[in-house]
């Protein structure tokens, strides 16, 4: 039993660890459960982590809180490349960068990771249909893994979710509900009808099991770096999520005597959606609206703002914020240095990543980690935003020619 | 030295292996070369094989044209995953039914194999720039790959592109050049500057290096199958490049002794745009117009005929065709039956299997796999096309609950 308690981040209360049990009775929704281990029961080495085949994020069930027997989701989860980017330390003077691209995982999004730990969970429960809010990536990555495990779905999304985004679900044969009103209403909604239809819940900032599936990304990061831990990561902030799993997964590495430090968790916001950057500097979160071409990340208060806070606060991390111009730059600067094509979210965190190399606040020889949590192709809208499209040429020989001798 | 010669497929004349040759000097483009190896020279054992922890196409390297010293381009390539899906065997009454998903490389398509043992060649014949005629996947993996190794692209591309996939190549930063034309002009137009400006050329069906990364998936299928082979595979198939790829994967496999059968190869073409379908029929080629939603495989004469259609006769395989109807269902039916969404060229592989269980055609003891070529978030309009997008429900209670029921 290597789950000690479900502790709330409010008020500490703590409860026995049950997969369907989501907040804190007292606290309501502003208190979610922390995953407290027994880590003395979890016994692991790096050698034991080395030598598995298991090319997923499942190389890491011991120190997941799934039990042994569950079935798990088939899709092939984790386990995303990192990148050492060259041409991006020539460009900023600096020694060692890396991107961690999970854009590659199954449905596109590090969100796949929290879907796969999800399921189990459901499965544990008995549940037949998940539900959720949503109005993107997290929505269909649920969506994707349900219909591959042959569970059934449930998704509220708010009036104003883009087409596209809805497509993605409904190709999965998500049941979708376009609330005629915000994601903050279909996100209520979610938690009443997941409650008067005994369903399961997968909504992130909700279900605390849901933050577990997405520290692995910290495991594969110190893993992939050879057993070594990053000195900062650089990661975009919505509901704060992805930021509070990384921090746990750092955590519980030094926690399992692995590692003897904590990077720095850099998060990174829309100048347009700052909420957490106001939030570390003042101590007070005031909800904001909510504008930036970073759709991912417009989430006007965090849901997850306290696990966020405790990993900027505990990693002696901080929280900046970068124009959408900023943002715009990055979705075309960071494909062409790198190869690699993020949504306006992923690219986020690699404008914030830029902005502090510019202003000297990174030491060319700390070894930096951008986290890129989404797929360009997601959103390719953006993409197209910020592209020139070129003219048509005449298809002779001689005008091409011409055309070509200026172009290259 | 493994590579032997490089074989005209029309004349059989041979030539010296070199990084730059491209056809046949009497045949012109209709003469695309074979490599041939020295299949004696490369000794490779299953257990090497499986020892290996890289987990990407090159770890097949010695069974790549590439020398030992060429800088590769860093992106993770290969390695894709191959699912066996329950859902589908029991609803077609079949056994043993596999997906390789391809749309899971790093530019989500299988081009992303061609496109990284292209670069690699590009830098043994010490090119800087590197040319192509595309609208589609092949374009945006050869921008992405050679932005990730610092080289250059200039891509021709026809005036009926769709913009998506413009942003795909803008995106990497590839010089690009619409051509007021055709495909077919643009292809030509690719070739004559290629000569013109002395640079390198990753047509895949022009130079020949290419295919041989495409066949790096058969390995894969073999080797993640316990090193075992399935009866059949079935692709979708457009210049019949990653057809002719998968047939010199298996009958590399022979000649090195590691299998002793070539498994069926079943390739599936759009009613709309059915010449390979009519050749190997007829054993003629007539060119078409090309009219389907699958725009990946809207190819009037496959540019690589020859070489693809050696696969189907040797592998005892066949060529089939299904309606845009049949695609549109498999592009709904395949991610909600697998959780695995692909474009509409790659699930018309997916259509073609259906069609062929559904007329008793494959034994129920038949090892099948299914090869899936694009990722779905390739061409989100066409899965936004078949979707119904539901109507927006008022956001009080009891409305929706009353709409939930319904829906449950």
């Amino acid at each position: 039993m290597k789950v000690l308690t479900m502790k709330c981040m409010k008020c500490e209360k703590e409860y026995p660890d049950a997969p369907d049990r989501y907040v804190c009775d007292e606290c309501g929704t502003d208190g979610i459960l922390d995953i407290v281990y027994d880590y003395g029961s979890i016994k692991i080495t790096r050698e034991e982590i080395a030598a598995s085949k298991n090319y997923s994020l499942w190389r890491y069930r011991k120190m997941l809180p799934v039990a042994d027997t569950t079935e798990i989701p088939p899709l092939q989860v984790g386990w995303t490349p990192l990148y050492r980017v060259h041409a991006v330390e020539k460009m900023l003077g600096l020694d060692n960068v890396y991107i961690k691209d999970d854009g590659r995982n199954p449905t596109a999004s590090l969100k796949d990771r929290a879907s796969a730990v999800g399921i189990a969970k459901a499965r544990e429960a008995g549940a037949k249909t998940i539900c959720a809010a949503s109005t993107g990536n997290a929505a269909s990555s649920l969506a994707g893994f349900a219909a591959s495990a042959g569970l059934k779905t449930l998704i509220f999304v708010p009036k104003r979710a883009p087409r596209a985004k809805v497509a993605q679900l409904l190709v999965y044969g998500a049941k979708t509900v376009i609330v005629d009103d915000t994601y903050d209403r279909a996100f209520e909604l979610s938690v009443e009808i997941t409650k008067k239809f005994g369903l399961y819940n997968r909504n992130c900032a909700y279900n605390p099991f849901l933050v577990e599936g997405k520290k692995t990304v910290a495991y594969e990061m110190w893993e992939q770096m050879g057993f070594d831990l990053p000195d900062r990561v650089y990661v975009s902030i919505g509901d704060g999520c992805i930021t509070s799993g990384i921090y746990k997964g750092f955590y519980d590495l030094m926690q399992l005597g692995l590692t003897d430090r904590m990077p720095r968790i850099i998060g990174v916001q829309a100048a347009g959606c700052n909420p957490g950057e106001i939030a570390l500097k003042t101590g007070e979160f005031v909800a904001q609206q909510g504008d930036t071409i970073a759709d991912s990340i417009a989430v006007g208060i965090p849901r997850n703002r306290l696990k966020a806070m405790r990993a900027l606060k505990n990693s002696n991390g901080d929280c900046i914020s970068v124009t959408d111009d900023e943002i715009r730059s990055a979705l075309l600067e960071m494909p062409r240095a790198t190869g690699v094509f993020g949504e306006p979210a992923g690219v986020t965190a690699f404008a914030g990543f830029k902005k502090h190399a510019l202003a000297k606040n990174i030491d060319a020889s700390e070894k930096v980690i951008i986290l890129i949590t989404g797929n360009g192709l997601k959103d390719i809208e953006s993409a197209i935003s910020v592209c020139t499209m070129p003219t048509p040429v005449a298809p002779d020989s001689e005008t091409i020619e011409a055309h070509v001798k200026k172009l290259l």
